[in-house]
């Protein structure tokens, strides 16, 4: 398999993620979205939306779209519960990720951190916090009652919120007033096999 | 099984509309959201993301998540397929919808629909309609090519596109150009059990 990715993209990590904790070997193929590699004919042929994550599997086919590709490569491992009931829960909050909380906290590190926060951006950088801390609000209520999003134990659920959570003050975030987060992170960084984001791990060409 | 809701709203009409196609019985408790219902104690209580839909299980349980909600209830059935690519297939443009679509989709409609697009709101109106026209052109490649988004047979993923391209018009777009998803529109609108958004089709309180 391969996966076309951004090292510094919390999307892409989730995948890395997910793969070095249960030990799945994939190609990483880099892609810098600044310099519109993602525009590129060759990879809208690939992905005609045009994002990264995109896995490429052995045959050929292509999956986007990084919370798909977590249950793809989850489907079957202790990291997604057969359950009707915790099954839709893992979805619930990976829904809630890419609704209220990435648009919000991993756009506001993007202006930040990928464009070093540019004065026309600045007004868009503020409007971000409100919906962030909000996300955050949610999330800590949950992880002051179970040590885990779904329960007692991870889920890729856990996965794809930790993404951006763990650098939300990259984007400006201050995490000082949720411990059930905090508390959480270490769990997570806790976990074997566990990577950093950045961090070399899959193959890469 | 109860399910919060407002009957104008796609998100909600999702459920409605798999409910039918189901056969699935449920109570509709009707929310307002313009009046600030999905804001009081009482609802936080229930979803603390103060978001509808939201699904209450005879035990007492919820869900959220239109596109999880869809999940549980699918679950087992034709429009759920569990083949491992196909089933990611269907979570990769649930997200796409969530992420890519409804934000502009749905929002545009929003604005323009409940809020009568009032003059402070017509600049983020305008920039919704770059990408809501690019998301409507990632589905039309696909539905050139296949009568449903995951191949031959309709899916929950259908559902959940379906819900605001069809009322796209109300957003401000013009679906003119997209035979593709002109003619999927048909195709779901003569599915037996079909219902229309807004239509009463759950028992209400
Ligand atoms: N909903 C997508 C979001 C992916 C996304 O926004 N990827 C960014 C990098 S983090 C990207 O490819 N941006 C380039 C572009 O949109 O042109 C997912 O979860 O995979
Ligand atoms: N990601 C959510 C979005 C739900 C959503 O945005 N619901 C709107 C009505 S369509 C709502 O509850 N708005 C009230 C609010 O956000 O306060 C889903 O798919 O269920």
């Amino acid at each position: 398999m391969n996966l076309y990715g951004d090292t510094r993209s919390g999307n892409c990590y989730k995948i890395k993620l997910l793969a070095s904790l249960l030990d799945i070997r994939m190609v990483w193929i880099g892609i810098d979205i600044l310099a519109g590699d993602t525009r590129e004919e060759d990879f809208l042929g690939r992905n005609p939306n045009g994002k990264i994550p995109l896995l490429e599997l052995d045959d050929g086919r292509f999956l986007a779209e990084s919370n798909a590709i977590l249950h793809y490569l989850a489907s079957g491992s202790e990291w997604l519960p057969e359950d009707r009931y915790r099954h839709a829960k893992v979805l619930q909050w990976q829904y809630f990720e890419q609704y209220s909380h990435e648009p919000y906290i991993a756009v506001a590190r993007f202006i930040s951190l990928y464009l070093g926060l540019p004065e026309d951006r600045r007004a868009e950088f503020d409007a971000k916090q409100q919906g962030g801390y909000k996300a955050l609000g949610v999330m800590e209520r949950q992880l002051e009652a179970t040590p885990f999003l779904v329960g007692e134990h991870p889920t890729i659920a856990d996965i794809s919120l930790y993404a951006y959570t763990h650098v939300a003050h990259e984007g400006g975030f201050d995490l000082g007033a949720f411990p059930g987060i905090r508390a959480w992170i270490q769990r997570i960084q806790a976990l074997p096999g566990y990577v950093a984001l950045g961090e070399d791990s899959l193959s890469s060409e």
